[in-house]
């Protein structure tokens, strides 16, 4: 039974928190309210996923790896493109309801770095999904920015090109992907010319046709020009009268001095409400859940401490390697690539204190307070592995040193297992374990809480010897087949006295027929409406490089040789070596399924 | 994954209490214990439960009513008196195993009052399901004891005729079943004729061949015969050398004196460890396992208390009448027929405190002393009705006065819903629910645990108004469709943000393949092990009796007329006016299922 507000209502989780002055609701004209969808107001939401492994983006290392069917997409594009230069945008343009609103508010979204991977792959997906579902205000334009040449056209056919793989079987699909790319626009330049953004600022007016203008920038390009195009963004091309606000990708730094002097700088061109650091993981779907399963749910309130929680671990697995694209995981490691934000990220939203209200800041105080209750990691907190090559059934598979863009001699972990402490009341003495890396034997990320036993426990003579397995655990699964569960002891049905362990059971896909929107379309219809709630506050990303770059430096300066493992493994060894430090075992590796 | 000793292995639950010398374990020989399976040994349960409605047996009254397919069964019948009749039963002990291990222990299962219905219905039919799983003895006899002429084959015949719809479909079924009813015998005589007994005894005698002997008598008589049944038995019939145990049913009196009065009864042939007071609720799988979840469990721990449970429920409903067998329970009425036994010992199992151990003894200390925290009911804590003729869709359903065996007049209630506080540390203030009757829209016995609203919910802004729909809620149906599900908020997957009550579920039927035992065969192996768990001692028996005396003496004095409500309804209002008063509402009906 579904009890709450469509996102049609009358007040929105975000609508408190927004500083826009006008609205785009367009179902309540008397209620400003930056959460509610365009036009129809659908109150049942099926935005597709990419949870199924054809057609998947994988992200690596911040960029992109795609497992499609490109010979498909390609046809389908073809007898798209001849419809497509039927109907110049212009005329369309002239013809649809522009121009007579000039009252109206408009939200112009520019991709720097539109022809990279991760534009194609997830950004421009992710806007034309919130269109298509009526995310989106009425007014908007897309432009993609980048160096190359290209017309508007072209970017159309390239945007079209990934449009297809997620969307070919909706209703009126072939419509609304016609009026999405109506409202894309190429605009060519370098990132660090004042000049070119200050033509693209003009380009922009033309298209916001004298509304109040707000300016959402999406940075995705290398670390290294990020500064220079915030700089020229900013000075050139900030909105009008509106707001103008960045997102910017990892990687932020390398370790705490790197990170501070980015904020700095970021500093000198933005306010710290205009900066939206992204971090992908933040916006999935069991990720955002986990604040209301925790707080809303009076049966977990008890147990969510040191009293009742034995440890908690973190897991995330690739069962893939760089694939040909180590050169910027090399440069970082899975350490900073995986832990120091994601699954630290993770942890913090798990175990932070009530906080206030759901706002951005009362949450993201929260989270701080938890990262600086933490004490950074040392040395023997520490395992760290890289895949070598193996060979199985006839397949060879390829080590990270294989890997040509990756040097011969590289020590860079693709695996690390971690153990950190939060020292405060609630969690003193509970091990966090944290556990990431590449090329292992499954695809997953979760949260596993493993419960302490049962003091006294009357059946223990019905258990057997390893307790272990009878503990209760929870299991929050974030990717593949999101999902909560349960592992509960009860009686196997039956007469005699046997004891089994079933599991009390919520999984998304049999639950919910809609599809679960991709991280990136929740993190940009934030960023649109103002909501920081997921994104990384400075003083967050400080306490986060904090905890990690003594260790960093330390693994880096001492050569550490990482601990090897096989291609399509479990990882190395001394990952259980640390857990069993703390006499509990990984949730991963006991699973029977 | 199934983590505990299967029947077969070296101790068991009831092991330390049986005060039986000499095991039954054919597998391990060294072993003394009663909890093992005879020969195969087998580690996977498959008894056939009752839960299909076809070929069902309804209990009502402490009758049974059959809902059967008569004629199928009554073919096959025929073609199998004819295979019967060619192998003599006696011809074929001589022939087995019988007779050469005469320092063997054996059983003798006498039931009293053989042709009833109970005994057709339910004994006869968990005997045969106990010895095809191989949970009996080597050794056994099954004598049939009633009044009317009868021989064996007779005897056979009928017990034949009902297991045929239980078990048709096994695996060696006929085998089972013929080598099953060469054990059966019948013994004619009167309830209260000492020499009757002793002509039994010579019988039995005969069977036990000189082995150690234990009997069992099941005592399925109305309760006007029953004292004297007890002495002749105990007097005439006892074990000579091993234990002589006595089950007794329902009705056991009609209030605290009468109850009284039978169990002095009683105990002048009988110690208190010869009486096994059936209550077949007790056998159920889910109450069964309704221990093991709260005390193996840590998860639950911390919930079970007035900090965290707001109220609980005890529901049971049946979705026909008396239907023509009313004689019988209108001299008792539903508050003694449900409440005061089957949902009284339920709801001290679930509020008991953890008992020292899983001995009998220890758990009914435990449940004695919640009953004796309990207020007596009063008049106010009790809403009684009777269900009145209807008619729908062109059928029509009689009401509780127009069934022929029941008085014009009569007042006894179909339907009671009655309110108890238990005033000990844990339970101060929460209201403990009971729902019981006749003639309802469904059939279902459930505990229904409901949490408490979430103190400070940051999320209520998103609940709505009815703040009750979002309480957590535990549900454990003990029948039908067994299973236990944990009613929690979440996230609906999707952009915004909507809270939904989803299930965390263990549907048995989904996870368990296997049947789930008929509770009568617990029960009878039980007592056959000589396992007092599930059975009512004299001092929880006195102790329930007087919770319920006071109030059930009014409503007769006083008259009191049941609030009437339609044949198949959801029962009068006044059950509504009761949860109210503690602010709160009966779960069943706000089901959406």
């Amino acid at each position: 039974m579904t009890i709450i507000q469509s996102p049609s209502s009358n007040y929105s989780l975000s609508s408190s928190s927004n500083p826009s002055p006008i609205g785009f609701n367009p179902c309540t004209n008397i209620n400003v309210s930056l959460f509610s969808p365009k036009k129809s107001c659908p109150t049942k939401l099926s935005v597709q996923s990419n949870t199924s492994y054809k057609n998947a983006v994988f992200m690596q290392d911040g960029a992109v790896v795609t497992r499609g069917n490109a010979s498909e997409n390609e046809a389908r594009l073809k007898l798209k493109n001849e419809l497509l230069s039927v109907k110049p945008p212009q005329e369309q343009k002239d013809g649809a309801s522009f121009g007579f609103e000039n009252y109206k508010s408009t939200v112009s979204i520019t991709v720097v770095g539109a022809s990279g991977d991760l534009a194609k792959k997830k950004i421009f997906p992710a806007l034309f999904a919130l269109y298509y579902e009526g995310w989106l205000p009425e007014h908007f334009t897309v432009v993609g920015y980048a160096r190359s040449k290209m017309t508007d056209t072209e970017l159309r056919t390239m945007v079209y090109k990934t449009l297809t793989c997620r969307v070919d079987q909706r209703e009126n699909c072939a419509e609304k992907i016609d009026k999405f790319l109506e409202r894309c626009f190429y605009h060519s330049g370098q990132y660090d010319s004042l000049e070119n953004f200050a033509e693209l600022d003009k380009n922009l007016k033309k298209h916001e046709a004298g509304r109040v203008s707000n300016r959402l920038f999406y940075l995705s390009i290398p670390p290294n020009i990020f500064i220079n195009a915030v700089k020229c963004a900013s000075l050139s091309a900030s909105a009008a009268n509106g707001w103008t606000r960045v997102i910017v990708e990892k990687p932020f730094g390398r370790d705490s001095e790197s990170s501070g002097a980015l904020t700095k700088a970021l500093k000198q061109y933005l306010d710290e409400d205009q900066i939206f650091r992204i971090d992908h993981y933040l916006g999935k779907e069991l990720v955002e859940n986990l604040s209301v399963l925790r707080f809303s749910n009076l049966v977990f309130e008890p147990l969510w401490s040191r009293q009742y929680i034995r440890n908690v671990q973190f897991i995330f697995s690739e069962d893939f390697g760089t694939e040909g694209r180590g050169g910027y995981f090399d440069h970082y490691g899975i350490m900073r690539n995986i832990m120091q934000n994601h699954l630290l990220q993770i942890m913090a939203l798990f175990a932070m204190e009530t906080p206030v209200s759901l706002d951005a800041e009362d949450i993201r105080n929260e989270k701080v307070k938890v990262l600086r209750s933490m004490r950074p990691l040392v040395f023997d907190d520490v395992v760290i592995g890289q895949y070598k090559g193996d060979s199985r059934g006839g397949v060879s598979y390829p080590g990270y040193t294989d890997d040509k863009t990756v040097p011969k001699d590289s020590l860079t972990p693709t695996f690390a297992a971690a153990s950190f402490f939060i020292d405060n009341s609630r969690w003193d003495g509970v091990p966090f374990l944290m556990k990431a890396g590449k090329a292992l034997h499954t695809r997953r990320a979760e949260i596993r809480v493993q419960f302490k036993h049962v003091p006294g426990n009357i059946y223990n003579r019905d258990i057997g010897t390893d307790f272990d397995l009878t503990t209760n655990e929870l299991v929050i699964r974030v990717q593949p087949d999101e999902g909560i569960y349960l592992k509960i002891n009860n009686k196997v049905p039956g007469l005699g006295m046997r004891l089994d362990r079933g599991h009390l059971n919520l999984l998304y896909s049999a639950r919910y027929s809609h599809e679960i929107p991709d991280a990136y379309e929740r993190l940009l219809l934030d960023a649109i409406e103002g909501e920081r709630r997921l994104f990384i506050r400075s003083d967050e990303l400080d306490a986060a490089w904090s905890l990690f770059t003594p260790v960093l430096r330390e693994l880096e300066e001492k050569k550490i040789k990482p601990e090897y493992y096989l291609y399509g493994s479990r990882g190395p060894k001394g990952a259980h070596d640390l857990a069993s430090r703390f006499y509990v075992q990984w949730g991963d590796l006991r699973e029977e399924d």
